[in-house]
Parts: C-alpha cells; sequence; structure tokens
C-alpha cells in the first residue's frame, strides 16, 4: 500500500529531513531588519532550489519587499483537488540574545526529561519546522511515486513577521495563478502534544488609536487645577466605559453578529481536558477577568474583546511634574467574531468616544487596521477528510479549536481569491515562538510530516 | 533722596541686569532628571558667585539632592527688620521640545504687539527671572549706597520642582542661621499686568504615583485577550471614579477640613475685575471644568482638586502591537486648602485605589512629596508696608489674592522657623511656567525689581 510506504520512506529518512530543516534554519531570515535583507533572499532561494528538486516549477518573485516563492506541480490530476500551501520563510528578530542558550541561527537537537528531543533555533517552530513538515511529505511522495498525489501550488513569502504588506497586491497579480480548491496555512498549534487540532474560527481584529486634547498646551496643575479641563482624566473615563461591570462591552451595537456559540462546537470544547487554574497560573493569574458566566476557551475563541494595548499622556518621567497635559492617546484594539462587521464596530467606537467628550474636548482618531472574524464550514468534506487523517496518525479525534489570534493571510485568502483555508499545523503552546529559545518538538516535526502524508493521500482518494 | 537715586540706578542697568538673568537662563537645571545634576550644581555656584560680589556672604552647601545656597550680609543693622528671601534656582523639564519655538535654553527677547517685550526661556518666570528682581534691586543698593537698607538672608533651593525633599532637613540644621522677622518668597504673580498683588493663601499639594499591576509578563492580546485582566483598564477604572458628575472628588473624607470660603475675602474676589471668558479663552477653553458651582477663582484658589498628571502603560511607539501589558502607571496628585491633612489625603487615596484592584491586581505606590494648605496674618504690618510700596510703584492698590500653587517653603518657614512669609511675585498668568516657551514680560522683570527697591527701603524706615 503505497501510504504505508510512504509513510516508511519519512520514517527513514528523518535524520537527512532534520539535516535540511537545520540548513534552513541556518539562514538568519530576519524580515523586519534590513541588515538582513540578503539573508531573507537567500532564504527564498533555498525554497525555490528545494522545490525545483521535489518536481515543482518554481519561481522567486521580487516585491518591494521580501520576495515571494511560488511552484506549482505540472501534472494532470483529472478530479483531484487542487490545494495551496502557504508558509513563511522569515523570522522574529532574536533578541534578547543574551537569553539565549545557544546562538539562535545555531540549531540544535536537545534531549529533555522524559526521553523526547526539541529542535531548538530561531524559527524552529515559527515557521520553518512547520513548512518544512510539509515539504518533506511532499518528498516521501516523491521518492516512492516519482510525483505527488495531487496538484500542489506552493506560496511562501517573508513578510509575515512585518505585517505582509506586499501579500495583498501579490494576490490581485496572481489571483489566476493561485486560485486553488483549498488552502493549507499550518502556523497554527496542536491542541496538546498528544491530540492534533484544526483551527476552524479565527477572530478579527479592529486597532484604533485616539488621541483626546482639552486646553491648547500643558497647564501647571496647581495655577489651573480646577476649572481646566485634564485630557487624562476624560480619557480615562471613556476608556472605563467601555466596559460594564459583567465585563461586556457598552459599546451600542457592539453585539450585532457575534451570535451564539455553535451547540456542538462549545460541547466539543467543555469536554477538553482544559485546566483552566494551570493556564491562568502560567500567567501568574488565579480568575478569568472576561465575560463574566463565559468559560475561558469561548472568552478566548469565540466572544469579542476589547484591550487598551497602550496609554500614554502628560509627565510619565522619573519623579512627579505638576502639569495638566493638554492631550492624552490610547491604543484601542478589538477582537471581533461571528459577523461582527470590522467598519461598523471601528464608527461605533468612535461614536462612543465622541458622545462622552465633555466640553472643551476633541478626540482625533487613528486606524490601524481592521479585519472580520473568519469562521470556516465545518460541512466541508476537506475538512473530515483532515480530520479523519490526523485521527489516523496520532490515535485521538483531532480538535476542532477556536483562536483568539488573527491570521490574515486566511482573510485574503476568502476575500481576494474565494478560497478556504483549513488550519492545521503541529506547533505546541510552550514553543516560545517569538521569545529567546523557540524550540519545535521532534515529534511534532516528525508526526507532522507523517500526518500531511496521510491528509495528502486522503484528500487524492 | 537715595530711593530716587536706587530706582535711576535700576533703569540705567537695565541691559546689564538682563544679560546677568540671561547667563544665569543659559544653565539647564533641570532637578527631576538625573542628567542634569551638574547643571544644577553650576546654577548653585553661579548664584553664590553673583552673592559674593554684591558683598553678601554666601555658601553653596551640599546637600542628599541638589545643593543649597545661603548668603547673609554681615552688618549691623540696629532696628531695623532682618528679612530672609527664598527662591529657587531649579526649573521644570522643557519638554514636548518640539513645541517650543526656540530652544529652551537659549533666552531671547522677543517683541509683542503693542511695543512690549518678553523674556522667552524655560525659567524665564519660574523662578530664575523673578529671584532675579529682588538680586537687582539689592544690587542697585549696593551701587548707590555701598550697602543694602537692611540685613537680608538670602536662601536659594535647587529641588522646588521636585517637591524640595532637602529643604526640611536643612532647615532644622540650620535653624539659628536661618530665622528673620519676615521671608519673602517671590515665586507668585500679580493680578494682572498692570495691579500688583500680595498672595495670602496657598493650596497644599499631595503628589503619589500608583502602579497597577496584572499577569507576570505582557500578553499576546489575541491568544489572553478576555480572560487576562488588563492593567491598563483597571487604572483607567479607578482614575475615573476619582470625581463624580459634579466634578467632586469621591475618596471618603476627602473634603474633611475644607472650610468655607472667608466671606469677606470672598466678596473682595468677586469684586475683582476677573473675565472667566478671558481666563478660559486664553487657555483655548470655553467652560470651567471644576466643581459644579463654584466661582473659577474659588476652584482655583479655595478649593481642593484632584489631577492625573501623566498616564503610561503597553505599547506607546508608533502603530499598534497587540500587547495586554504586565503594568500601567499614573502620576496622581492633589490640591488642598484649609485644614486638610495631607498624611490623611495619602492614606484615603491609596486605600481608594486597593478598595477598586479587581482579583490577579495589585498596586504599588511612590509618594512624590504631600504639603498642607496655608493662610497667611492679614494684620501683619509689613503686609501694610508691602502694599504701600507696590502701590507707588504700579499706581494700584494690591490684591490680596490666593493661589492655586503650592509653595511648601512658606509652611516649612511657618511650622520649622516660626516666620510668617509674605508672597510678592511679578509674574503673569499667562506666563506659560511648567508648559513650552515659557515667558516672563521685560516689564515684570524691570518693574519688579523697582518694586522690591521700594519695599526694601519702606521696610528700612
Amino acid at each position: 500500500m503505497t501510504l504505508d510506504d510512504v509513510l516508511a520512506a519519512i520514517d527513514r529518512d528523518l535524520d537527512n529531513s532534520l539535516a535540511r530543516l537545520f540548513t534552513f534554519l541556518r539562514i538568519p531570515s530576519i524580515s523586519t531588519d534590513p541588515a538582513f535583507r540578503k539573508d531573507c533572499r537567500a532564504a527564498a532561494d533555498w525554497l525555490s532550489v528545494e522545490l525545483n528538486t521535489l518536481g515543482f516549477e518554481s519561481r522567486v518573485h521580487a516585491t518591494t519587499g521580501h520576495p515571494m516563492v511560488v511552484a506549482h506541480t505540472h501534472r494532470p490530476y483529472a478530479g483531484r483537488p487542487h490545494v495551496l500551501f502557504y508558509g513563511h520563510y522569515d523570522v522574529q528578530p532574536p533578541d534578547p540574545l543574551e537569553l539565549w542558550e545557544a546562538p539562535p541561527f545555531e540549531p540544535r537537537l536537545v534531549p529533555v526529561p522524559g526521553g523526547k528531543r526539541r529542535i531548538v533555533a530561531r524559527g524552529a517552530a515559527d515557521d520553518k519546522g512547520q513548512l518544512m513538515t510539509f515539504m518533506e511529505a511532499c518528498r516521501a511522495f516523491v521518492a516512492v511515486e516519482g510525483k505527488l498525489p495531487l496538484p500542489v501550488t506552493m506560496l511562501f513569502e517573508g513578510e509575515e513577521e512585518t505585517g505582509s504588506p506586499s501579500l495583498k497586491p501579490f494576490l490581485d497579480a496572481h489571483r489566476d495563478e493561485l486560485k486553488a480548491d483549498l488552502a493549507f496555512v499550518c502556523d497554527t498549534d496542536m491542541w496538546d502534544a498528544a491530540t492534533p487540532a484544526v483551527t476552524t474560527m479565527l477572530r478579527g481584529l479592529v486597532m484604533e488609536e485616539v488621541v483626546v486634547s482639552g486646553a491648547d498646551r500643558d497647564l501647571h496643575s496647581g495655577l489651573f487645577g480646577g476649572p481646566a479641563i485634564n485630557p487624562i482624566r476624560v480619557l480615562a473615563r471613556i476608556l472605563a466605559d467601555i466596559h460594564d461591570a459583567d465585563g461586556r462591552i457598552a459599546i451600542p451595537g457592539f453585539y450585532d453578529g457575534v451570535g451564539e456559540l455553535d451547540a456542538e462546537i462549545g460541547a466539543q470544547w467543555m469536554k477538553l481536558a482544559f485546566d483552566e487554574v494551570k493556564f491562568l497560573g502560567g500567567l501568574g493569574l488565579k480568575v478569568a477577568a472576561g465575560e463574566r458566566g463565559k468559560h475561558v476557551l469561548e472568552q478566548i475563541w469565540a466572544r469579542p474583546t476589547c484591550d487598551v494595548n497602550g496609554i500614554i499622556g502628560g509627565y510619565t518621567g522619573e519623579g512627579s511634574k505638576t502639569v495638566i497635559p493638554a492631550r492624552a492617546s490610547a491604543k484601542v484594539s478589538f477582537r471581533l467574531v461571528g459577523d461582527q462587521d470590522p467598519t461598523i464596530i471601528r464608527d461605533a467606537f468612535r461614536a462612543f468616544v465622541r458622545a462622552r467628550l465633555p466640553a472643551d474636548c476633541s478626540a482625533e482618531f487613528l486606524s490601524h487596521g481592521a479585519s472580520a472574524a473568519l469562521r470556516l464550514p465545518l460541512a466541508s468534506p476537506y475538512l473530515a477528510m483532515v480530520r479523519a487523517a490526523l485521527e489516523a496518525e496520532w490515535g485521538r479525534p483531532a480538535v476542532l479549536k477556536g483562536s483568539g489570534g488573527s491570521i490574515p493571510i486566511v482573510g485574503a485568502f476568502k476575500r481576494d481569491l474565494g478560497m478556504d483555508s483549513l488550519l492545521v499545523g503541529f506547533g505546541l503552546d510552550d514553543d516560545r515562538i517569538h521569545s529567546p529559545n523557540e524550540k519545535y518538538d521532534l515529534a511534532s516535526f516528525h508526526k507532522g510530516t507523517r500526518s500531511w502524508a496521510r491528509i495528502l493521500a486522503a484528500l487524492a482518494q
């Protein structure tokens, strides 16, 4: 049976797979730092060469930022779904360097208690290790069968860690080339080290900045304190008004489109072995602070939130200064779910602020982005195939989970290419992505590769 | 007549007086910022040298903070009152620098419509310009008569803008040396540009900093937004709770000891030509924001207030960052009146904050100083002499007014040395002290110097 042969090839070739991943990890493709521009190009070129080796027709496309790698299988596959696989070759800066136990771009295999091993390097999990699980599954098919079992397009970008500025124009310009039946996006996590997961809900995000102004200059709080309006106090009052005593958001219309949690999904979540005490304890917390009466997982995955991400006003140096500042500002973000409309939410927030401005105060707003929430169709036959393949590899049903974060590419695929994405990845929540000593379990890499082989085989049937 | 000669000497020497003031203003003696420690020392040394030139015996005393300058005339003056003159050589930080029309430590004489001229620099009014009016009056007496008309002690500190932490121990240690019949404190304002004033009421000041902490590190607002407590939100809620809808302070016990305004003083204030629209309009405001039902002058001079002087938390750079910060902090100050006890107010504020902390949040407090309000004796014969001298110079009776600001030294003189102070200064309410483009009218400087010459001559008779 071919799949067994492919899985056996993956097992046999594991050391070579690791060696290839290590070569990739040694390239310091830090996208945010112009000093590493050549390294980003080198990472793109390395991927392109690997893809050509696997029989893809690959091309590195220049952009105004870092290049895109696009590759296609050029064989006829009548009746089989065409899959787009997305990943990114850029990584976060490694600083603070002094907190790394070894240099971040010298990957190591580190044994941990219990007999497991970890791949430690910047990018080990995010996203080079994850991306390579798919590449190595493809390689095994080519080794055993001489070709992939279905048509695959690869899309790798180098600007994911800097907000993907080139992505939208690139998708617009290559719409026909990139459109497939289904996209796979791989930078997501398992439920835990033993339980695979497919992420089917992503929260949307509206990011606003508000600047409240009062007097035309900073004033002495002794000489003018009393009659002079204080923008920090005004801003604090407005921010305090956003949430009610139950942790719900008091902006009129905010919950329009939120909907109730799907009963089946909710029931599945409640059965998960989720330890709230442990989850909060890991953050130094004891009590869930979100909406009263909502389970923590629902608070993160399925309920909208508002957070103040930053605030500044007046004198913030050492000591004291008796000033009434002329202005104060806050960065406020909203996580959206269901059918909440980002534009309506943004306008409702701005109206909420304006309605609370006292005499002599004005507010200016800056938008730092707005995207809707995404729910992936639960009825998709592809989803059923993927869940079956994951269960076959891990011996447990795959959890359908949400993510509180936002993955803009998924929205772009849906909006610009009319294509649904399945979010499958093998990261763990202790992978320390974006932090020192980032790691990817060897089991994530090995069984992740095997999982993709099973998924590709299932979709090809 | 000697006084006329002294006044004539002041008029003749005005350009040189200005040059000396500009030299003094060029020293960036910012007391709150350790980077300017040497500059504070330089300002003290400069004063000491000037005082020696005027025949004083001057000494710079080290403290645990910035130094004190003390100088004495050492001549016998049988039967004439001994005067202590107090000023401060430190200044506020100049930020925000970008709002200054020229560098804050490069003093300029700027013509304004109507033929007047202004001295523009940080410290021009607060307090270097004011302090120099007294110094230059002394200089004129020395130039004309070879000596001052009465015994004078000078006391200049460099920590007035940071709550004067060294002052109390210094007064305790130098009680006998500093005790005089009367103190003059000069960092106060005229009633308006044509009307001199003596300030007889001063508000007290309690300065607190509060740091609210939540999780043990910054968190991703997507992955943890909802269950993770947000210290900025907690702080905003607490700050919003401090004032009620009528602008009164909701901290229990806050108004204990406030008392009602003295009827006679209140009646005098109501007769003053105070234009609320003009006063607020000069700040870019239209509506008095303080306690509902209180006249603006009463709000500033005779009612307690609370202001947030600074706030910071989370990401405050350009763009956005989806962070829930581990902590947020605010600088909060209270202006006190009547018999309000600063220690009780401080403790009541801290209890008010602690009572509002939700689960998982803690608060730390820093005290940046605390002083009670003051009322000066209206029956003093020195007050009558000073009012007559001011009327002779300005051609109008001097107003007895209050001040919303706090001058802790006045309380210390009364409490520690048993000495009353007369608060006489020539600042104006549009001097922009503590703000960008601080100025001191050339007329304030020139006629202020002349006023001091008249006051010294009157006291010496």
